[in-house]
């Protein structure tokens, strides 16, 4: 089976899902200031050799703003669709509602690594802390997926350099997709996952806000995904033995310009499930399913000047909270399938194979409903 | 626009989703010692009186067995999808992870009464109750969504003998569906919705076991409808003016006879939203959206005789709990939808028409795609 | 043993427990705006006759504002220390985080008839409730405690009229406390308990906030009851016989003028379980504990009239936040020892002993201790 | 001021808080197999180079047994008393119920290298695990105090053999307190605090289970301490110049032999907040207090051999949970104090002095009235 089509996202392909309108992107960096950045792992090539590779594998960070996240932090929320896996920062969030330095994502036993490199960074960037009675510490969030179907994952080779090397290289525009960063070496219902972007935007008199959505894809069996209603898994599964099932999970990450509050921001993250369940996403027993969410709003200074502060709230109303609702499940659900549709194949630790998903008949069973 | 054909569950309709089978009622009732109980409430026509009728409600119970339920308790857990209503009993489920008491469903503004209803049915059937240091209480779970686009719900006409009545009328068996007990008067997707439900049974070698949802439907727009992947919502949506979006709800209450513990009965609750999802629903902000869900394996004792019991626990394994898991997706998809197709057109309340989803376009759409 | 002292709350008779001050009532009426009504159910003596008597019972509503709540409600969150309880009206709080009716504290049995009676009176207010696509219903916050050792609680003798009552008769000012309202049956620590409240005032530097508590006290036995530190339950257990521990629970109200959001309120919520705990309290298996916090600094508008709103918002600093909790555990403590030293002496069902606290003993314990 | 008796238990000074026994150790090691194991780094004097000292910190180590808890799982449970804290691992133990490697308790900025030192351990111990497919991840509970007063935390000197070495060391027995391991360089109420340990047991017809706890103290101001009822931090505090107030938190962890659930492991977690409220604890907002609970009476194979397994339970009754209730407050309360009573005065970076609580007027006060 050859895969002539280029990689590229289920709409640049000209499949549209959903009623809501992308941004100019399609992809999370649409909500202003968001920034994402990767750390891409791949060395060697052969039989596993536990600790020594080979290598695929990375971290991806996105960043709420572009400036010193530890002082000017963001309303913030986190959710657990599944807790089979092994998120870090999540309590502070709950208790604070805010989050106050770069979220990662990469490799289920790199967390460690990735939480302290993290840490590091803020002490550089903010030196009084853990010193300055007022700055004692630090939250940080790190996500992951399991790779190991195809990583070396025992290596834990994600080190504090991949991770400064995500930072720096962090911007705005378009996103990198498929096969990069955190998503190297994870797969989606059998076929290469990765990261996967999307965007919707609100109509303008339901204030134009932009809702953006990041994932780190790696759940499902092949028979499962499902495409604008098509059961695309069940009728490609015979092209190529699939992989083994494997655990899997996900993480998602969303970002809106809509100014929420914690609460509100936790709303947005249930509904994340239900972009997941359009794709066909059966929430297995073995899966970490979980979301942060942020919106980027509103900055709240570290130490601030005053006890109270005025700020602009979003009312809990009809029409806009769904439509936010709404602009979650479909980002959700079209950054999962672009994980799929920009990931190229990837050769694994003893040649277990990420098989890209093939386009060209991918295309030709959606043309005959979704497309039609 | 006439439908010829009678009301039917989908499965009847020749319509098969999901990959399990279903139990031989495909209800909840196929859980053994499961019972289901209606009184269902249709009074007057024409203009609103507030308080006076018309009259389209009703109340429905769910009996996890036919004995005594305070002194022989079930395991039990509760999940809130989205809060927006007034579910009573939760906390003590929480707590204690278990159910004393029929559980009952009705409309939002009735949950006081139908609650005092079940205390004092718990009262005629526990003499003791409030009287012995040992009973002092008893916790009922009610359940409700909102019917008043067809019903006069200020009336609150569901009173402590119509609980009597489907308390008494409760059996195994097939379970009426569509508009009838709590269904009466709800709406969904635009459509008359109601009472619906449906089973699923896992594979010998998963334990054979069985697990059925009931819901009562009332959320969503006729645009959102899905039905095996087909936008039916949006192809039907013209064929007749759609009554205006309503703040909307569902309520699920799930059964198994797996040996499931609370924590694990919460775990399947949690995929009730990909059931939901599955058909088009969009969480939206006004819907109070909730599930329950319990076991018939083991019955607790109101006075236990002894410090400890040895238990048959079922162990957290991938493919039984994804068995579980997806048997409660298919369970809520199926019975969502089998709410719509089993209900008949009710005319209610100014007027205000509950049209039936019309199933001769309804199978000709599936029969293009879901019934090739 | 004669009670020569009238009964008074702590401070009135000398003693002064915490560092910081109350507000000029040293009640949750404290917090402008703030009204209690209770209505109290004394009726028959002698023998326990199911549904018919004595009866020693009632309803307190706590009405965060005199105007129409549902219009104009008020941030707010719930929390439950122990859920052996029957609250209804937390799974909406929990999901919006406003409060939108009086809140109402009963028996254990009365929820039902209680909620009904606050439906009724919401639609009385708002005649469009459940009529009116934009009012479709309202959410109701009752509590309770069990008061079936004095109390014919078979009988749910709170009815409609006597909810109206209540309502009628909230006001500011002074607070009736002891054995008043939903707190004329309740037990404490092996005493008479009911109604209490307190409140503590912020210093001006810390924005000279106010926050008051209001409990309906019903846990804990007699060798438990701490009082600034001294083991008065065990000194005084022997004066009389004790009732025999019964399951118990505790309702806690808190309001503040502190512009708070419903994470915030949630925060404060969490303390009060520090106030009981001063008090002896060991949070037991049968007993029900459930804090609602409200905050007075803004009203929000049923149906908005823009997207967003501006807002002042208190930032989680240090020495504020600690001088709220703070508030939370000294009001929370004191209120529960004001039910004990209001409360008089209760005779209920069979003659069942309800003994106010001696207070010239106590006081005479406390002297060699903290009043020294 | 000179501290002449030796640093101890406040038991072992002839101070008896509580009404129920302790276990023959009064420390969490009374749980049969329980094992605690400390590294504790004290490396350098003078003026804070950060990154490079004085360090005056550790890690400390709980294991529910001493064989392989990847293979041999645990009950357990976690609980968030206050969230502004950076454990590790909790969603996990939420969603499963289960501990499945050993507890750490560290420094803030260092429970990065301390996860990565126990996947790490892990994967030492169990060498397919990341490999094969059942065996993809480990979970790793995290737990830290801030002690940046002392120590230089910025350096974050615990590594990968600071671990081993705790691991290895680990061993039933007495507990050593104090100044040690995670708590080398914590204060707690003003004074040096750090680790504690305490335990109680059951009445035998309350099946004679035992408990204990194990805290890493660092806390609360000086004026806050309350010991027996005694407001010793306000009659101590002029003794000398306390450290600023800072931030603060509490690691508490519980083990029980009773076969408790993760649900009712979590109600255990519940109550450990009232046994911190007796010893003066005020919740501060920038403290995180965490609980971790264990339950040691089953082991749960990683890959069971069935679908069902038998398991002993313990019933939710009043006087049994009412008891491990109280095991637990008391224990918490008095694993707090003896942290204090134990610890050595220590001397930290900038000279900052972490000053022993002093035992001779400590006990002078206390003999006016708890010993009295």
């Amino acid at each position: 089976m050859k895969n002539s089509l280029p990689r590229a996202s289920l709409r640049e392909l000209g499949v549209h899902l959903g009623q809501l309108q992308p941004g100019p992107l399609n992809a999370i960096t649409d909500v202003a200031g968001v920034r994402v950045g990767h750390a891409t792992l791949v060395l060697g090539d052969g039989p596993l050799q536990p600790g020594h590779g080979p290598v695929r594998t990375g971290v991806t960070v996105i960043l709420p703003h572009a400036d010193n996240l530890y002082q000017e932090k963001v309303h913030a929320a986190v959710h657990t669709i599944n807790g089979f896996g092994k998120v870090a920062g999540f309590e502070q969030v709950r208790e604070l509602g805010t989050i106050e330095a770069p979220i990662a994502l990469t490799n289920t036993l790199n967390v460690g690594l990735v939480l302290d490199a993290l840490v590091q960074h803020a002490i550089h960037q903010n030196p009084c802390l853990g010193i300055d009675a007022h700055s004692g510490s630090v939250n940080i969030v790190v996500g992951e997926t399991n790779d190991s179907y195809l990583n070396d994952i025992q290596g834990r080779h994600v080190r504090a350099e991949h991770v400064w090397q995500a930072l720096v290289s962090a911007q705005g525009g378009p996103v990198r997709q498929g096969a990069v960063g955190a998503g190297a070496g994870t797969l989606c219902y059998g076929w290469k996952g990765g990261i996967g972007s999307a965007s919707r935007l609100l109509a303008p008199e339901l204030g134009g806000f932009c809702l953006g959505a990041l994932v780190q894809s790696n759940f499902g069996s092949r028979r499962e995904l499902v495409i604008g209603g098509v059961q695309i898994g069940r009728q490609l599964r015979h092209l190529q033995e699939p992989p083994p099932t494997s655990p899997g999970s996900i993480m998602i990450v969303l970002a809106t310009d809509a100014p929420l509050s914690s609460r509100q921001l936790q709303r947005l993250c249930v509904r994340a499930a239900a972009g997941l369940a359009r794709t066909g996403g059966a929430l297995r027993h073995g899966s970490g399913d979980f979301v942060v969410a942020f919106s980027t709003a509103e900055r709240l200074p570290h130490l601030p000047a005053s006890l109270t502060a005025s700020r602009a709230v979003l009312l809990d109303e009809e029409p806009v909270m769904n439509g936010l609702f709404l602009a979650v499940i479909e980002s959700v659900e079209e950054a999962v399938l672009n994980s799929l549709t920009c990931a190229e194949t990837v050769i694994g630790r003893d040649d277990h194979l990420g098989q890209a998903l093939p386009l060209e008949p991918l295309l030709e069973l959606l043309r005959l409903d979704v497309l039609k």
